[in-house]
């Protein structure tokens, strides 16, 4: 089975969401306009909507995070979902259960939503094939694979900032080859037809396959910059240090650390992206983190809406919907 | 104080569910009704009713679980309670606090129903002697005693599909004498006039006072298998290995391994149930547990059933009248 | 920016709840009655009012904590808010993030209210001083300083038994120095015109400032006692027998551990208070803790009243207004 047909139903309806490939652009625009319809949710005092009462969202986290694993529980909350939390390391696979198994027994508690994070790329479309008609699963970052949501809340603060796609140069610079938040953006980026997209990375850090992505490769930073109108860092992940693949930290931070005077190259109204958390001083300066061109926070709120934008998709209802 | 009187009021209502000791027949038939009532329930498209709406239900594991906590959550969920859950070896007990005073204080924050699982047998009744009228204790597992919660929905799903007890013969396959499942289901079993109750376990699993419970013991698992109606099989708890009671994984398999083969010796439509986790290849082969006659993941959707209607008797609604 | 100010906006309303020092006496009562109203919440049958309702409130402990913990998720329960639970020892901190980070990118989140245990001193101002208007920050305990919802609800426990603090003699026996519940409760004390306000310690144990905030010190506890009508003990912190400061435990208890006998000289009908968990047989003797004369189990009770009553002052509204 297709990782298309896995995702969209035969009218095209999404039945899970667990890779920018494989998408088509109707049903990313479909996702920033719900959830533009979901970001009024949440600014006016009482932020829930009845969208998901009486379903159960159950989050699996085998790996830890605290930004994704927030913003998708209260995505939930604020839909009225009711929410089951699986302190993975700590119960299931403790008594030495396979994740196939774990899959059918929390199936077989009727949850309706799966969120999964697992250290193996492809776990969560394994997940997908095994659940029942009218489970969903929720890819919430998959090893080195793709991480679709923090890709759809990236796309929709860079329309928010900057509208028309194809009109934009839009660089992405780090750990390219590791990156699944990276492979996500350049399938949305390609998809929402955008102008150029440039990938700037030591080229030990440059994945093979990355040209026929349709990308440009940089491994200077500032020739890469220039002209851009969005600037998307990715999170060094210091444990590649301990290999030879890269210098130390103060060393990358030399070559590819984003600092004023090398936004300076960008468009003068460039925005500033970072799926966060940051390691300030290695990848991004300080100043520019917290700059006036930086929208790495507005990323974060943009993420609840995106969130709640996919899972009101899935069950039927768009915010628009919703509000009527 | 009576381990009867502490269950049940003068009128005979539930007050807390410790074990199926102490109970009677009608509370057990009562249960299955009620909870035949939520299997609804957790079928249509919203799962919540609101008969714990403003009610407190702490959940208290004192060893780690995902099957029984997530199901006892869900239950709270649906029945619309709110959920304080505690997790106790981070906690409570770091700062030296006894079992006593972290039961007065929980209480002194008006909870109204308390889960607890405990390493010790007999913690539940210790907790339901300590708590103040109106506040329920039940118990999800004490040591070695009994898990009636289990044995419920092992009821249920035994009722589900077999109807009637007076006609069946029903194997426990297993470490009996370690497990407070076996405990239960015997006991259960009984009051619900089972016509014949085997026991299959090596000889040294083999409490010595388990033929007072009026069950036949085996200690040939195709001998015992012979016609049965239903075959529970138990989880080995691999740390028995170490001591001198078992012989290794794969000798226990030979030996004790439920396979295709020897499930041909009991009846054809006979049904396999496992409490769960199962060690597949160890006390089950896995062509038996995903086989047909398998109903292990139905026992987990039954669960929620089952712990539905155990708090809503205890707070004095059943789910029939909930629907009404 | 003075602490007042922070806490207090022009009108005198409540925007924070960091600390006592800096409010004043009508704030003080203003939540002691609006906690009464909200007895009657925690009383009645269904828990709930809707004053929080579609808010987010997030618990962030950076230290274990049953009690305060628990409290809090029970109050803002009731007051019907969603809550968001961060374990902050295995997720946010985890990457390497720091403390402000981690404000900027929860703020994000459209957090309403943050409750913060942290073990630095000054870390809920910290927080406080960086979260946007219409955020607000509750201190559930910042290192030695202050723990003001502790204090109130002691506040609450007083009034409650004893009516008119100017009428009252009230002695804080134990490691005043490092105690953030003493320094809070002096405060409170003070501001509500407490007729006398005595401090028992070892001499190593009383701070060199105690004495500008107008307390009697005392190192002998009979003497200390003597004709109190409130006793409240701290916690001995055992870590601190390490250090010189302090000798045995045993020898602690012949010392200042409270006994029935030693409880003989205060006022027949003083009340004993302790802010929990207790250390049975160091600081207090068991059939104190659990005789007549203790309200220990009552100030847990209280503290939820407390919490939602602050919480509701926050967002506006009182339990009064609320109940209409």
């Amino acid at each position: 089975m297709s990782t298309n047909n896995l995702q969209l139903d035969a009218n095209g309806k999404l039945l899970h969401f667990l890779s920018i490939e494989g998408l088509n652009q109707q049903i990313l625009i479909d996702i920033l306009d719900t959830a533009e319809s979901f970001t009024s949710v949440t600014d006016r005092t009482i932020k829930k909507v009845p969208i998901l009462r009486g379903k159960t969202v159950a989050n699996l986290f085998f790996e830890a995070s605290t930004r994704t694993r927030s913003t998708f529980e209260l995505a939930a909350q604020r839909l009225s979902a009711d929410i089951l939390s699986l302190d993975v390391k700590t119960s299931a696979t403790v008594k030495g259960e396979s994740l196939l198994d774990t899959i059918h027994n929390l199936q077989a508690m009727q949850i309706d939503m799966f969120v999964i994070r697992h250290p193996d790329s492809g776990s969560a479309h394994f997940f997908a094939q095994h659940v029942h008609p009218g489970v969903s699963v929720l890819n919430a970052g998959d090893g080195q694979h793709e991480h679709p949501t923090q890709a759809m809340l990236d796309m929709y603060t860079i329309r928010h900032y900057k509208k028309d796609f194809s009109q934009l140069r839009v660089a992405i610079v780090g750990d390219i080859m590791h990156s699944r938040v990276a492979r996500s953006q350049i399938h949305a980026l390609n998809l929402l037809n955008t102008a150029e997209v440039r990938v700037i990375a030591p080229s030990t850090l440059l994945p093979v396959d990355t040209e026929s992505l349709g990308v440009h490769l940089y491994d200077n930073l500032e020739q890469g910059l220039q002209g851009v109108d969005v600037v998307i860092m990715l999170r060094l992940q210091k444990e590649r240090m301990r290999g030879a693949l890269l210098p130390s930290e103060k060393e990358y931070f030399k070559l590819y650390g984003l600092t004023q005077e090398r936004l300076s190259r960008a468009s003068p109204d460039a925005i500033v992206m970072h799926p966060g958390p940051a390691n300030r001083g290695v990848e991004i300066e300080s100043s520019v983190m917290d700059g006036k061109q930086s929208v790495i926070l507005q990323q974060v709120s943009f993420g609840i809406s995106v969130r709640m934008a996919v899972m009101s998709m899935i069950v039927g209802q768009s915010g628009l919907q919703a509000k009527a």
